[in-house]
C-alpha cells in the first residue's frame, strides 16, 4: 500500500488544522497549562482514531466536515490517556515518540492538569455537534467508552497485572477495554454523524471490533509482548491476519465509499513484522 | 439559622441516594477503581454545589428531580478535582475530612484514574438530561467552567503561586476560577433545567457571582489566608457580609421559591468567624 501519510493526507491535514485551531482559540492564562496541552497533542502521532472517525463517516455517506468535531474529541481523549499513562505513578515513561513526555517537560502537576484539561475539552467540542440529539448520543457513547467501565478499566487492570502473572483472559480484557473501547467508539462516532442506517451500524460495529483487536495484536507482535506470551508467533500473525481480513470483508459490504476503512486495515496489515 | 443538615435534609437525601445509585450501577471490574471512586465521593462533604443546583432549580420554578442529574455531575467534577488536588505532585495531602485521601488509601495510580473516571462519568450523567438541547447546553457550560479556561486555570495558577509571592490580583484570579466557575455553573445548571427566563437567568448569575466569591472569602477567614493577607480581618469580614447581603437581596427578587438560595447564603454567613 501507499505510505500512510500519503493515503490519508487530506484527513490528516483537516485533523491537524482543526486541533490547532481549537487549542489555540482556547489558550489563555496561565500559559503553562495551554502549552502543556498543545505539547501533548502535537507529537507526530498517527491520528489513527480521528482518521477512523472520518473514514467511518465517509463509509456511511457523510461528509468529513460533519465528523471533524468527534474526530478531534477522540484524539484529545486518546492524548489525555497517554499523558496520564506516562506519569511516574503509572508507566513512568520519560520519552514518547522521541520527545520528553509531558510531565518531564512541564512537571507532574501541570501534566496531570493538562490531561484533565484535554479530557474536559473533548466534551466541550462534542457539545458543538449539530443537531443536539446527535451531540448527546456522542457524549453518552464516548463517555462510556472512555470511562471506568471502558478505557480506564483497561488501564487499571493493566497496572494491576504488572505486579502479578498475566493470563490470556486478563490480556483479552485489557485489550478489549484499554484500546478496544475507544477505537470502537471512534468508528461508531463517524457512522453516527453520517446518520448511518441500522444495517450500516451493524457492519460498522463488526469492522470496529475486528480492527480494534487487530490494532492490539499487531502492537503485541511489534513489542513481542501480550499475545506473544501465550501463543507461538506464527499463530499471533495468523490471528492478526484473520482479523484484518474480517475488517476488510465487512468494509467491502459498506460499498466503495468505505475505501478508507479498507486502507486503514491495509495499514495495520503492513505493520505486521515479516519473518 | 437551623443546622445545615436539617435545612437541606430533603436535598441531601436525594443527592446521596442518587450518587450511590449512579456509582453502584456502574461498578464492575476491576474493583479497585470503583471502590476508589466511591470512597472519594462519600466522604461526608457538604454537597454545597449539588444543593446549589437543586435550590436554583426550585427558585426558577423547576422540580428537584429535573435538577438531580446536573447536581450529581457537578459533585462528581468537584470530587475529581479534590482527588487530583490532593496528589503528591499537587498539594500532597494525606488527610481530607479526617480520612486518608484517595491516593493514600488506594495508591497514586488508582487515584489519578479514579479522578479521570469521575470526570468522565459526570458527562455520561449529563447526557441523560432531557431534552437533548438542554443536555448539550449543560455539557457546554459545565465543560467550559471545569476546563483549562475555568477551574483548571485556577488550580494551575494556585500551584504556580506556591513558589512566588501572591498578589491580590492573582488571588482574585484563582478564586474566580478555582472555586468560582464551578459554583457559578452549578447555579446556572439549576436555572437552565428549570427553563429559567432571561430575566431569571440575569438574577441567577448575579446571585452566583456573589455566592461564589463569598464562599471563598469565608474560607479565607476560616483559614486566615488569601484575602486576609491583603487587608485587615474586619475588612475581609465586611467584604464577605456585603457579598452575602447582595446574594440574599438578589435571591429575594426571585420570589419565595428562592427560599433555599437565601438559606445557602445564611449558611455562608453563619460560618464567618465571630470576634
Amino acid at each position: 500500500m501507499a505510505d500512510y501519510g500519503t493515503c490519508f493526507k487530506v484527513h490528516l491535514r483537516l485533523i491537524e488544522q482543526t486541533l490547532k485551531k481549537e487549542l489555540q482559540s482556547r489558550a489563555g492564562r496561565p500559559k503553562a497549562i495551554h502549552q502543556a496541552m498543545q505539547y501533548a497533542v502535537f507529537t507526530g502521532g498517527k491520528r489513527f482514531r480521528p482518521i477512523l472517525v472520518l473514514a467511518a463517516c465517509e463509509a456511511c455517506g457523510g461528509r468529513m466536515k460533519d465528523a471533524i468535531r468527534p474526530a478531534c474529541a477522540l484524539e484529545l481523549i486518546h492524548t489525555y490517556s497517554l499523558v496520564h499513562d506516562d506519569l511516574p505513578a503509572l508507566d513512568n515513561d520519560a520519552v514518547r515518540r522521541g520527545r520528553l513526555t509531558c510531565h518531564k517537560k512541564f512537571g507532574e502537576a501541570t501534566a496531570i492538569l493538562a490531561g484533565d484539561g484535554l479530557l474536559t475539552m473533548a466534551f466541550e467540542i462534542l457539545s458543538g455537534v449539530q443537531p443536539a440529539e446527535r451531540a448527546i448520543r456522542l457524549v453518552r457513547e464516548i463517555s462510556i467508552a472512555a470511562g471506568a467501565r471502558g478505557m480506564i478499566a483497561g488501564q487499571v487492570e493493566d497496572i494491576e497485572t504488572a505486579s502479578r502473572r498475566l493470563d490470556l483472559a486478563t490480556h483479552d480484557f485489557i485489550c478489549a477495554n484499554k484500546t478496544g473501547k475507544l477505537i470502537h467508539a471512534s468508528v461508531r462516532a463517524g457512522a453516527l454523524v453520517a446518520g448511518a442506517s441500522p444495517k450500516q451500524l451493524v457492519l460498522v460495529d463488526r469492522y470496529a471490533r475486528a480492527v480494534g483487536l487487530a490494532f492490539q495484536v499487531v502492537d503485541d507482535l511489534l513489542d513481542q509482548d501480550g499475545y506473544c506470551r501465550f501463543m507461538p508467533e506464527d499463530r499471533v500473525v495468523q490471528k492478526a491476519e484473520k482479523l484484518i481480513q474480517t475488517a476488510k470483508k465487512v468494509a467491502g459490504k459498506l460499498g466503495t465509499r468505505a475505501r478508507c476503512l479498507v486502507l486503514l486495515a491495509d495499514f495495520l496489515e503492513s505493520r505486521i513484522p515479516q519473518k
